[in-house]
């Protein structure tokens, strides 16, 4: 195999939604009480969703900007590259970048439908969430058919409601659902309660994959607010293996030993080490723990049954997939997040992966995504259709433009600082956005 | 070479001291005014100093304990196995383990001195500090010259008195420090901050070595009071990987290219992916954030050069020591906490290790360590004297007893609970513990 006969399928990117996503799913009240796109006095949009507001349009999305100005937060729509709200936008971007298909998670009711628990009406709030489904399935993904997995969001607040939504999902074959790694922060009882019970039931009856993204659950805390700000971005991804410890103590792994469970953008470097540490901790305590894995079957055995581990850029976890398991790594771009690598994501993914067999270079670049979340490109393209050579073929034939280009923002800290941008520094600046967007709002 | 030839050189132990340790260091006031250990109508021990009292005598002291037991809190110094607050004991406990020598934390005022800041009179604990590391030193450590490396702990509240007594500690030969990890967590400044310029200049002068063990400093978050308590037991090594990432942006190491820092009980098979991510963040990052790493001098290599990572049982990191640098691992036992493979520590650490050249395991059994810490056994032993087989035939001759002995202790959850034991259920014992004291406190 060479670089361009890949087929990738990235597990993970993401959609900062457009102003119009609900006008073809809602109509009258209903399409007037959906969040709306607004613009400040001063340029700046954010979403407004019954009577809480949202600064944030594009978090992180500056894919396509200078490396100087990745410390910007773009702002306003006009900031963002086309292809991050704009799906045949998208297309050209993956296709220029070699990506065969996508699961994108969303952003206007955040990666996991977080913003949904703030609503105050949650009656209304779930049939938004429903419309939200519609437009990502039924426009979105549907907009071109095999290239993108679908990914749908819940209302866990109302477990009738989700598990009625996951029928609906499964029926209009969308198969994975995104949820918070951790719901106590969202003020839902925690993944071990029997409030989640249906919800393991209905994800093992309809054959569906819970998606668990960083970032919304469990805490990734900055040491302190004087601390350079390339600490917290480094520890990030890995601050999931809280989450996944906690679900590696789920009950319902036993109960339903197919189900599948996905570490949205954690890496996988870390993970044989993960396991190793969980089979020795069930060891020295499982005698007083009354412990999940009370005899021969250890930790890690259930880990590699059930969870899916994903990476970006991994090269050390990529040397040692034998202990992680084959089967269960798959590749991901975080387009349009500022660790992707577009459009290079061939050339840097290749040397890290080209060790492997292509048994094992088919399975990490997209059988594993495939059948993890049943997802079949190739019953709408034909496999030389979507390698890497034949995308940018494609690509290259339309022109897309991959020219880097300055939108400008606010920097964190004034221009002449010279000392590193800190925690503090960016938690700063995301209060002063608030705090000029309550005056502005005041004096509107 | 073979298991019995090597000398094993641990660099984190701990000790649960003595109810006499100041009677050697101080007299009149100020050993009246010391920590006591004081015993309550239920036989609990507990220290108290200065109105506060520590219910916790043995911190997960359960060395010698069944494992059934290994979830009841030792509450008093009759359930704590003799080489737990006895040196000759420890000597015992050492040899027939086959450890060589020992670096150990405290705990009457916390691995890293910790309650001394919650001392209503700070010069006072300042001189019961200083009385501490006097028994430290020159009681617990000098009692056998060459088993046991010293570490003192800090007055960090008061930097003047903090620069003293390193230059006290050095000049009777302890060459090392444990100190919080992140100070922010006891009401100072960062680690950023110029509050500790005076420690960091101190520390470079006079050779010395900081060490941060886990547990006092950033959060090792239980996901929920519902999750399996194996959950945060497998997480909390690697916890440790967030302070790393906030030492490793000090600015001090680019002012002092010697400083050494060991990352005590953190584990090192997380570490290759930790330095790749790093990379991998200053790369995309660097161009905003005014980075300490602004060139080609990359992070990964400031961390191999001033990091030390020290494992107890760690097989995956061992099979890729050329990722962590050979020079940079050291071995480590955890006795008496639950971790602790005493007695078997030999037969256990051998097979993750017998792949590795003679000079390789030479190094991560002592050599390093004995370099970092500046110690040197051989001043005091010949080689052949500190070996696995030499120190176990002195163990056998002497008839060291390693039997199992049941100590009791309060069950976490009540006899006949089948569910998992949670961080809940932990939570609700040390509160209890804590409830019950207070109680009886007003009751005396």
């Amino acid at each position: 195999m060479e670089m361009n006969d890949m087929v990738i399928v990235s597990v993970d990117d993401h959609i900062s939604e457009p102003p119009d996503l609900f006008k073809n799913h809602l109509s009258g009240d209903l399409l007037a009480s959906a969040p709306k796109l607004v613009q400040d006095v001063n340029g700046k949009d954010y979403w407004t969703y019954q009577g809480v507001n949202f600064p944030s349009v594009g978090l992180n999305a500056v894919v396509g900007k200078p490396f100087e100005e990745y410390g910007m937060e773009p702002s306003s729509m006009d900031q963002l590259r086309l292809g991050v709200y704009d799906v045949h936008a998208r297309i050209d971007d993956m296709d220029v970048n070699g990506i065969a298909a996508s699961m994108n998670f969303g952003s206007v009711f955040d990666f996991a439908g977080g913003r949904l628990h703030k609503a105050p009406d949650k009656k209304l709030a779930t049939r938004h969430m429903q419309a939200y489904n519609d437009w990502h399935v039924d426009e979105w993904c549907a907009a071109y058919p095999g290239r993108f997995i679908p990914c749908g969001i819940l209302p866990t607040y109302d477990m009738d409601a989700t598990v009625a939504e996951l029928k609906r999902l499964s029926d209009k074959g969308c198969y994975t659902v995104s949820i918070n790694e951790n719901p106590t922060v969202q003020g839902l009882p925690s993944i071990h309660n029997e409030y989640w019970k249906p919800f393991y039931k209905a994800i093992n009856d309809l054959d569906m994959t819970i998606a668990l993204h960083i970032g919304g659950g469990n805490p990734a805390p900055h040491a302190s607010m004087e601390t350079p700000i390339e600490a917290w971005i480094t520890t990030m991804p890995m601050s999931i293996s809280q989450g996944a410890s906690d679900w590696l103590q789920l009950e319902a792994l036993h109960e339903y030993p197919d189900m599948r469970i996905a570490l949205s953008e954690g890496g996988i470097g870390w993970v044989p080490y993960f396991m190793e540490r969980a089979d020795f901790s069930n060891s020295r305590h499982k005698a007083w723990t009354n412990s999940r894995f009370p005899g021969a079957m250890k930790p890690s055995d259930t880990f590699k049954r059930h969870f899916l581990n994903c990476f970006i850029d991994d090269a050390f976890g990529l040397q040692n997939i034998d202990y992680i398991g084959e089967d269960m790594i798959a590749y991901e771009c975080d387009y349009p997040h500022s660790d992707t690598l577009w459009p290079e994501v061939p050339e840097r993914l290749w040397p890290t992966i080209n060790h492997l067999t292509d048994v094992q270079i088919d399975k990490i670049t997209h059988l594993n995504g495939m059948r993890f979340f049943r997802f079949d490109p190739f019953e709408h393209h034909k496999k030389e259709e979507l390698t890497v050579g034949a995308l940018r073929a494609k690509a290259a034939a339309k022109g897309v433009d991959t020219s880097v280009h300055s939108t400008g923002g606010e920097r964190p800290v004034e221009e002449g600082v010279k000392r590193p941008i800190t925690s503090g520094d960016l938690m700063a600046m995301f209060k002063r956005h608030e705090e000029n967007f309550a005056k502005q709002k005041q004096s509107a």
